[in-house]
């Protein structure tokens, strides 16, 4: 049985699908549950799995749909019975994937959608995730010596630093209630044992397709690949514990402000 | 013609309703337009507009439904060409009335309608009211003699400190997701002439039906009737510029943290 398992939500493209590489490559051994809303068109996280025979266990889970969450947390449940880590990756700077510009350009429909994943998407996965989360092993993060202050597994929101992304819409507004989100579930989750560590991670400005409207005005050296931002992510990760829950954190483990 | 256009968004009842009646009483000569849901069942409304005749025009408009914004917009137009002040004050714990108290009682579809209403809602209003709101003549908040920096309107958001009323669920981070919109809209608003004021108000714990759920937590001297609240949430208003634009403020008129 694995040591580890770890299950990455939005794991086809981008930050999500390198966690996983990430995970295989540095954290055997571990069992990676990697969930995407279209497995048959996820072709590069298809490829990991059969070169990691064993390991990958891929779920279609589209986060805008409460019953693809609760049918992969039944999955879970049968096949692991516990979970160690969640990251929750998958997010959209809108539907059209370019950011408003202006107010002129809001749909009501649109900001719903975004939020729809970017925020509501992480909170009903903490609602079906935590009593697995609350049955690991807190194989990740640091556990302190006294028992009670010991977790017994994680969830790591991948948020965006105000700002670093420029946007006059939706997709800010997400990740602002998403702080939140965290922040509120890290008081629940906290509160009891066992304890699930809440946190919120800033990537950076990272080289993939969400930022793409955006790589133009980012310096060359600014613009991270998914490699040097994961693997800053996952080091900080390391760091967690229940002292450090409700907080969000840059990729150089700065705090950042909520 | 009246010299002031206030617009209050969500006006049947609580603190929109006594937005209403404090600017009929202490702002005439004003013209208040009152939006609601459902102007038949808005008896209190409706007898209000008896008593002011001329003075009040009660519009039908669900902030959830892009479409009614837009009528709406359309309406005031019409009727008046330019409007001076809006006040978002619609608002929910939660479609049941009452905020989820755990993880376990958080729905999407709960989270999402409390975040349409809250959070989308003013933003959507802002879009389709913004070219009637730099039409206006400035005549509520405080003009700067410098020309360049008047302001020609006034949003304010009714929001809620974080923590002023406990909450697991939608309600707060529909509330951080409004703080951030209104923090985008003011820079967008805030760039070019003319200029519109958009700012956050905390109204205090307020003896509404919204806050019911939370009454007996609250000593009774901090309980504001919502005459008390409106007349300190209008002081504020009154001494609003573009030089606070963008802020939350409290309704002592200290500025809240974002
Ligand atoms: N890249 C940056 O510079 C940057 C900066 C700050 C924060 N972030 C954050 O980092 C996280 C990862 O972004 P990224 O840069 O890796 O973006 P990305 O390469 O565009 O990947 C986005 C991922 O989200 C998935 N997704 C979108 N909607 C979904 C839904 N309803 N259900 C399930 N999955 C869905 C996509 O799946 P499909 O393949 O099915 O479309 C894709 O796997 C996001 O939370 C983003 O906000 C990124
Ligand atoms: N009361 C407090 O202690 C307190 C504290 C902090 C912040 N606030 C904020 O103050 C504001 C006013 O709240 P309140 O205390 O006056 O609440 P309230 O008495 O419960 O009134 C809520 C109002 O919102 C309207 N509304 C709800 N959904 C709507 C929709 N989709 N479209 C249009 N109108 C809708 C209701 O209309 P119907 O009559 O049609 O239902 C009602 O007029 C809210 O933004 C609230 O978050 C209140």
């Amino acid at each position: 049985m694995a040591s580890r398992v770890a299950l990455i939500q939005g794991a086809s493209r981008g930050l999500g699908l390198e966690f996983c590489k990430h995970i295989l490559k540095n954290k055997s051994p571990a069992a990676v549950i990697a969930t995407c809303r279209n497995p048959d068109g996820a072709t590069e996280l298809r490829a990991l799995a059969d070169q990691h025979p064993g390991q990958v266990t891929v779920l279609r889970l589209d986060v805008s749909r409460e019953e693809d969450i609760c049918g992969a947390a039944d999955r879970v449940k049968e096949s692991f019975g516990r979970l160690d880590l969640i990251v929750n990756s998958a997010a959209m700077l809108h539907p059209s994937g370019k950011g408003e510009t202006s107010l002129r350009e809001v749909t009501a429909q649109g900001i719903i959608s975004t939020l729809t994943t970017n925020t509501v998407g992480p909170l009903v996965m903490a609602k079906y995730f935590a009593p697995l989360l609350q049955k690991g092993g807190g194989s990740f993060g640091q556990q302190p010596a006294e028992k009670a202050k010991q977790h017994s597994g994680i969830i790591v929101n991948i948020t965006a630093k105000v700002g670093s992304i420029g946007d006059n819409g939706g997709y800010r507004m997400s990740k602002a209630a998403l702080n939140m989100a965290t922040r509120n579930l890290s008081i629940e989750l906290g509160r009891s044992r066992p304890k699930v560590v809440c946190v919120c991670l800033h990537p950076g400005t990272v080289n993939t397709d969400l930022s793409r409207p955006y790589h133009r005005n980012v310096p060359k050296e600014k613009l991270f690949s998914t490699e040097q931002s994961v693997s800053a992510l996952m080091n900080i990760i390391e760091t967690l514990s229940i002292e450090k829950t409700g907080k969000a954190y840059n990729w150089d483990g700065t705090e950042l402000p909520w």
